[in-house]
């Protein structure tokens, strides 16, 4: 059926002008425009359109929102929010073009999936594609996530998914034969090996170039926690040159955009509280596999309170995450290890930073698990990249961090990243007490995660909790369990609130 | 474990006076707050969080954006957007005061569905007061949708839910023995009977208190056709009004309050342009259950591009419909219909009106098949309430039809709504032309009424198509097939070129 062009085509759009509010929405593109101007009128759009603006030759699509009344723009200005300048790069002024979203042809697929049916290839690229784009709503990318968990990602979709990811961001390439990098799959607190990793292995000379995440239902990220000791916002051509001259890094993985799709999938699953097997194994692998990696060592923590709550969950998983590295080239070992309790004192940023610094200077205070776990990751990295043979790759981590060549090369990480930082210290810290004298018999980590994200842990750096016991620990009434650190005195509020109510975080028996 | 209250508790707030914007963010309420104002700082609100603002007693929850700089407010103020201004109820200048939101405890069965476990009926009372209270951003009100349509709800989930539904809105009961309803599982381009039905059915005594949607996915609900005839938006007391004088209503369900929940889920499932089974059924059970009614009649049309695609899913559903509905003393018939095709000459608002009104009306160009239909309807709601015997309720529908008396009722009702209006026009009208001699051998639904909704409908109201021939009709290469009727030029050209790629929507064989 063809149609000749209709006489009343879409008429010239009168020039609409920029504004800027500096109004934050988060990652947000939102524009406001008067409900009465010739565009909202002339293309039909209303408040909570979705709408594509334009401007010297960039697009974004944006949230529209609407005023009536002369009081906050002008009839000829679209406002625009802080993120939607930034990705349209306009001036006070510019031209700017507003016309309705084009239609999401991607989102066919997300209603096949939702009804059961599984995709292909070219269905998860082209949804990739308009997420990256930022072509989905809120409601259009908590439905593909939710019914990526409804009905799991089987292991092609997984290798699908995993690969539209890593064709939508930038890609690292090394010449080196060994390029090795290591991931926690998180859910224990205060896991964070990752800066002591990478320091041991560059200091024997292999390439490590580390990108890591925040948070997403944790209340800390390797990259948050790393943050409150140097700069990780580095872009592709800062990370190359940190690499280059000390062999490693541990940057923000969306600062580099090795995997942006990620970024905006793990805001809606940290809203959602939700991590699945799929999502998480392409989350993994889609940036380590744009980092240029051969070779990938997995801490898969394992206990009844960790994310992976038994081996058999985490066999499955490992083989899972073998097999789809695999199909990229890409080398996975995968190592169990005890998820019973947190790792180091610290939970939340800057006190698991505190930790690290412990761990690397040798202090007397340094939590002696978080060494040895650190040593054993790294170890693994070793012997992968030829410097220690067959189970001798621990010992020597742990030499270099003795010798002190670890914290040498950490302190020259930090300065290439930018300059070394020292972590802050929260404002208001209150214990809890034991109920009565005994022994910790269990520990809850889902518990003392979500206690540490109430106190404003990972936005508030300094936020969250500093553990006194380790299980098996004899205690007396009355004495400090664990003191919660928290940013503000309202937040101190809310998880003290929390912990009167929510039953035994730390459990202590007669 | 209890603890002592922490010394560092919240501090007073300052207090912080309402400003208004005029900004329309359709249902979303949005508060704007300056980014260094006392509060933000103090309770550690970034842009983005969910917040609960509170005023005068009354509580709202809102999405918080900030400002930065002094231009948009002052640092003592905050700026709220219309819907959150309403649901306050407050004046310039109130006092208003502004903490974190909540947290969502109901979230945790929504995660507990996502991952395949059935929900009891505690658990959807919960989430349905948490939607019910605007605590569920888009992310939450999507992962719930979606985790019911990917498991479908079973009948006990059904029957919960629609328990839910009614018991967090308003609720109706009549002093008669018989109050009846009808419900169209919609799909169907134009199936506007509503009003007939009503009409014919009131004229002869009974009671029907009918409250009708808006459009979910379709180019126009019965609410906004009739909206072009008459004010839709009745309050309760409005409502019992006209029908306590004319025994019948045609009001827009949402502003009667019958099924808050509804209304919320409705907007969510337009953005995904998903529609199950369960969220049906407990979408029309709740609101005719909360109606009063005591029989329901339910038009169920059947054909390769409705709704409903075959006669076994179409008995699957009526069985479902017709259990559920028992649990809550409603009795409900199910009729299956011919959906192999529009039914009438108009999709769209107002273009459904105008057939409407030529049936009323006994005018000549009135569409036959639009008149048996509401016929076979009313007729069945006829025999249910004593006022025809069995196999004779159409018949009398018909007379009631021909001699004038269900035009009377239609006018008094009318009326009694608040005065009948004429049904706008659409400015920009354009053929779409037949590309061959032949005959119309099939016509695409859902392809018609992604034109209708590209042209502009159920937003404009004038916006649609009209249908210039029907299935079996002979045609010769360059006449008209239809007329695509359009709010604004840029509609009409959107429609156009989605006529002009999208394949057959009328299909002429030689």
């Amino acid at each position: 059926m063809t149609t000749p062009h209709p006489a009343t085509a879409a008429p010239e759009q009168p020039i609409l002008r920029a504004r800027r509010l500096g109004l934050h929405t988060q990652h947000q593109p939102v524009v406001i425009m008067r409900t009465d101007c010739h565009v909202c009128r002339s293309e039909g759009l209303s408040a909570r359109s979705q709408v594509l603006v334009s401007a010297g030759g960039r697009e974004v699509q944006a949230t529209l929102f609407q005023v009536e009344g002369e009081d906050l723009i002008a009839l000829d200005e679209v406002a625009l929010s802080e993120t939607a300048w930034t990705l349209l790069g306009v001036e006070v002024g510019d031209a700017i073009s507003v016309t309705h979203a084009p239609t999401l042809e991607s989102l066919a697929s997300v209603r096949r999936r939702i009804y059961g049916n599984r995709l292909d290839a070219p269905a998860f690229a082209s949804i990739v594609k308009d997420v990256v784009a930022g072509r989905y709503t809120d409601v259009h990318l908590s439905a593909f996530l939710t019914a990526s968990a409804a009905l799991p990602l089987d292991e092609e979709e997984t290798v699908d998914l995993t690969r539209a990811m890593v064709e939508v961001g930038d890609r690292l390439s090394w010449d080196a034969p060994v390029v090795v990098d290591k991931h926690c799959i998180g859910g224990l607190p205060g896991n964070r090996t990752t800066p002591i990793v990478v320091a041991i292995v560059a200091a024997h000379g292999l390439i490590m170039p580390k990108t890591s995440s925040r948070a997403i239902t944790s209340p800390a990220g390797t990259a948050d926690t790393m943050e409150t000791l140097a700069p990780v916002d580095l872009d592709i051509a800062t990370l190359r040159r940190v690499v280059d001259a000390e062999g490693g890094c541990i940057a923000w993985g969306g600062a580099v955009h090795l995997s942006p799709a990620d970024d905006i999938f793990v805001r809606v699953e940290r809203e959602l509280d939700v991590d699945t097997e799929g999502q998480l194994i392409a989350s993994v692998l889609s940036k380590k596999i744009s980092a240029g990696s051969t070779y990938v060592v997995l801490d898969i923590p394992v206990g009844a309170t960790a994310k992976v709550r038994s081996e058999e969950v985490a066999a499955h998983l490992a083989g899972r995450l073998r097999t789809v590295a695999a199909r990229f080239g890409l080398t996975a070992t995968c190592l169990q290890t005890d998820g019973s309790q947190p790792v180091g004192r610290g939970i939340g940023p800057a006190l698991e930073a505190i930790d690290v610094l412990a761990v690397l200077r040798n202090a007397p205070e340094a939590p002696d698990d978080l060494r040895r776990r650190s040593a054993t990751l790294a170890g693994a990295a070793l012997e992968i990249g030829g410097k220690a043979g067959k189970g001798e790759g621990a010992a020597l981590a742990l030499e270099t961090l003795a010798d002190g060549r670890a914290w040498k090369k950490f302190e020259a990480i930090c300065e290439a990243q930018g300059g070394m930082r020292v972590p802050p210290i929260a404002p208001n810290v209150h214990p809890l007490l034991a109920p009565r004298t005994g022994r910790v018999v269990h520990i809850n980590n889902r518990k003392l995660s979500r206690l540490a994200k109430l106190a404003g842990a990972p936005e508030a750096k300094a936020a969250g909790v500093r553990m006194d016991v380790r299980l098996g620990d004899e205690i007396d009434k009355g004495e400090p369990m664990l003191h919660v650190h928290a940013g503000t005195g309202a937040e101190l509020a809310y998880a003290l609130e929390y912990a009167a109510r929510s039953g035994d975080i730390v459990k202590v028996e007669p």
